[in-house]
């Protein structure tokens, strides 16, 4: 039996020659994401995978269906695996918004969920670092997101040479819209603009022209704006706190920036790599008017927020070299030569662990050669053997020294960072 | 909008007087898994929480779709949310197990689904530690597995007061049945006979009485056999081998236990409160056709294992006061009460998260008992506020010392503890 198409399975260790996915790497990752987020602050949250289908189309409207993994429960519930954390968030603010200092701070790391057509190496899962800052209103708040998101990508050793945020204003692009649209046109159609201004770099010009015009656009004027890089009193207040922190080289003003999703109503920005090789690591803005909406109308708070996928994050890991090597983390391994010993082996294996050591043994009578080389290929710390009831003799494989200590006293005689 | 029956939001911070779940917690039992099984030198994985119906009928049979949320994708592909992960376990085994030294020891945290009739607290969802050992015949392995789940209940605080693993043979039950079932049944409905065996503790005897018989067999046989605690070889050598480490206490003998599933094929076991307040806190046992079924006889290797779900787990820790408080972490609190050094101020908020402390600090201007009050409600240790360029004041709240210091030598001068 097969997995299904555009899911991952995670494996420990990295298995050669193979394409599988490694369960160190997102291990490895969240961990990195955990951490950075805890340090600015942001407390980590989470919501069923599953929520009513409603929750998602009140959002993005009835097509979003079409991208989901959305069914009947046995209870005639239409209910959808979760694309996007954003409203569970909102739902859950809502319903427990008073109990909570604001601003609130939180982050969380959702496996998230799209039935898209199957191409390759597209996914149709991922897991998202989400981080959301919820009740304020000023662009403080906006510049505390985005530095966490680029300490969030420095925290893996990525550097301005690997990445940048590209910083834009939904309101500066609204503001574009409203001054020069046809007063003919019927309807507010900035979404299908917005839409034709997030794949402009995607694109083929004529193709974007045509899209304009029909809208009452041309993709001069457009170009124009962008390449103007209007800067807004909103903007420059993040680019200095941003600065203030040592940040400046990480940002950039770039109009091309958009963000395709109807509900943004602020600072919009994406996170690519500088040699633009891969789809967008990152992205977010301010959505003032969302957690309204979600709640029916009964809570009403300003919010701002990003996502960060795992996918192309550790794409770019690899491709950078950033990638550590997940070896094995067994401390030790407890040879067993004498079965005679097996009993008081089983102890002293027991004590190390309690200890705080990862230890390995033979589960049954094997040959020393055969023990010996397990050890090395697990790339341990020591090996450790009783001698007898009262001694053992502890190898250090880095060293190569051997010592002989008491049997109540393995634990003091072993490096301790690895404990 | 609100969240589907059965299913639960996370919250950070326990909020008072509600019945919210909480974050912290979950974050707190997680960690603790992780850390004993490293220790026992499992290694992560994950598959899909989605996979094909088909998983888990062949191994459940056709009924378990009643019991699962199960639906067709647009792809035309009958798929389930996961009710267990030991089909996905088995599935991966087979398609990489030439990759892996045996036994492999691995361990996942998967969230499991479950569609059952709502009853009060009874929920859809779960988190569920699950440890396997694949590749050994073994008792020692039983051993092994068997203290992997004492130690990690005992990392919780709990003790052989609190808990005990009851020990059963699946073997020993199934040479009974074979030894007494009616020549004249046709058929072999042992796994009839071991549900009624597995509820017999929750069943009235009168009810037992009459389904035994309808199988032919008498409750007082039944009784007897259970009375015997009859001590195979396999069982007197895992518990040989857990009185070796130590861990005597925890472990009984106790035919009632025999686990309802039908892939069981040698040791079961079952881990309880020691005053049965609460159902079982975790489950296992030997699968050792498993594998095999579920790879189509592509891969045929020996395994066992168990789940440990945290709902059972968390109303026993709540109950036995082995939760801790899960105040906030927050290390620092930087007061802004100059504006004019809000720049400066935000590079020594950057530069000590940098350093690995978890700072907050005033988003806007605020008046300073207010911002010394939130630093209060954040019971953080430290509240830093730069005096001048040059020069900052460090409360330590716990002490209630004040000192002055360089504005670039503030880590210097807060515990590392904390770090």
């Amino acid at each position: 039996m097969e997995r299904l198409p555009g899911f991952r399975d995670f494996y420990p260790e990295p298995i050669p020659h193979t394409d599988v996915w490694s369960a160190d790497a997102r291990q490895f990752i969240f961990e990195k994401w955990r951490t950075v987020a805890r340090r600015y602050n942001f407390r980590e949250y989470d919501g069923p995978p599953l929520e009513s289908l409603e929750l998602f189309t009140t959002k993005s409207g009835e097509e979003i269906a079409g991208q989901l993994y959305n069914f009947t429960d046995k209870g005639d519930r239409a209910v959808a695996l979760r694309p996007e954390m954003t409203p569970t968030l909102a739902r859950m603010i809502a319903a427990h918004e008073r109990n909570y200092k604001k601003p609130i701070k939180w982050f969380a790391i959702p496996q998230l969920f799209r039935y898209e057509r199957q191409q390759k190496g597209r996914l149709r899962e991922h897991f998202q670092f989400n981080a959301d800052l919820i009740g304020e209103t000023s662009p403080a708040a906006d510049a505390e997101l985005i530095a966490l998101l680029i300490d969030a990508l420095r925290a893996f050793g990525l550097t301005e040479k690997d990445f940048v945020i590209r910083l834009s204003s939904r309101n500066a692009w609204q503001e574009f819209y409203e001054s020069r649209k046809q007063k003919a046109e019927s309807g507010n159609d900035a979404y299908a603009f917005y839409q034709v201004i997030d794949k402009l770099e995607r694109t083929p010009p004529e193709e974007s022209e045509k899209k304009l015009a029909a809208l009452g656009f041309s993709l001069a004027e457009v170009n124009q704006f962008i390449e103007s890089g209007k800067q807004t009193a909103e903007l420059e207040s993040i680019l200095q706190n941003l600065a203030a922190r040592g940040l400046k080289d990480f940002v950039k003003v770039d109009y091309k920036v958009i963000r395709g999703l109807a509900y943004y109503t602020g600072v919009v920005f994406e996170a690519f790599d500088v040699q633009s090789e891969f789809r967008a690591i990152a992205g977010g803005g301010r959505y003032d008017n969302l957690v309204k909406l979600l709640s029916g109308g009964k809570v009403d708070l300003p919010a701002l927020g990003f996502g960060m996928g795992d996918v192309v994050l550790l794409e770019l890991l690899k491709t950078r070299g950033r990638l550590p090597k997940f070896d094995t983390t067994t401390d030790i391994f407890v040879l067993i030569e004498d079965e005679s010993l097996r009993a008081q082996s089983l102890k002293l294996i027991h004590d190390l662990r309690a200890g705080g050591f990862a230890v390995e043994y033979p589960l049954t009578p094997a040959k020393p050669d055969k023990q010996f080389k397990r050890a090395q290929e697990l790339k341990v710390a020591y090996t450790v053997r009783l001698e007898n009831s009262d001694y053992v003799r502890i190898r250090d494989f880095k060293t190569r020294k051997e010592i002989v200590a008491g049997a109540n006293d393995v634990a003091n005689h072993l490096d301790s960072n690895r404990q």
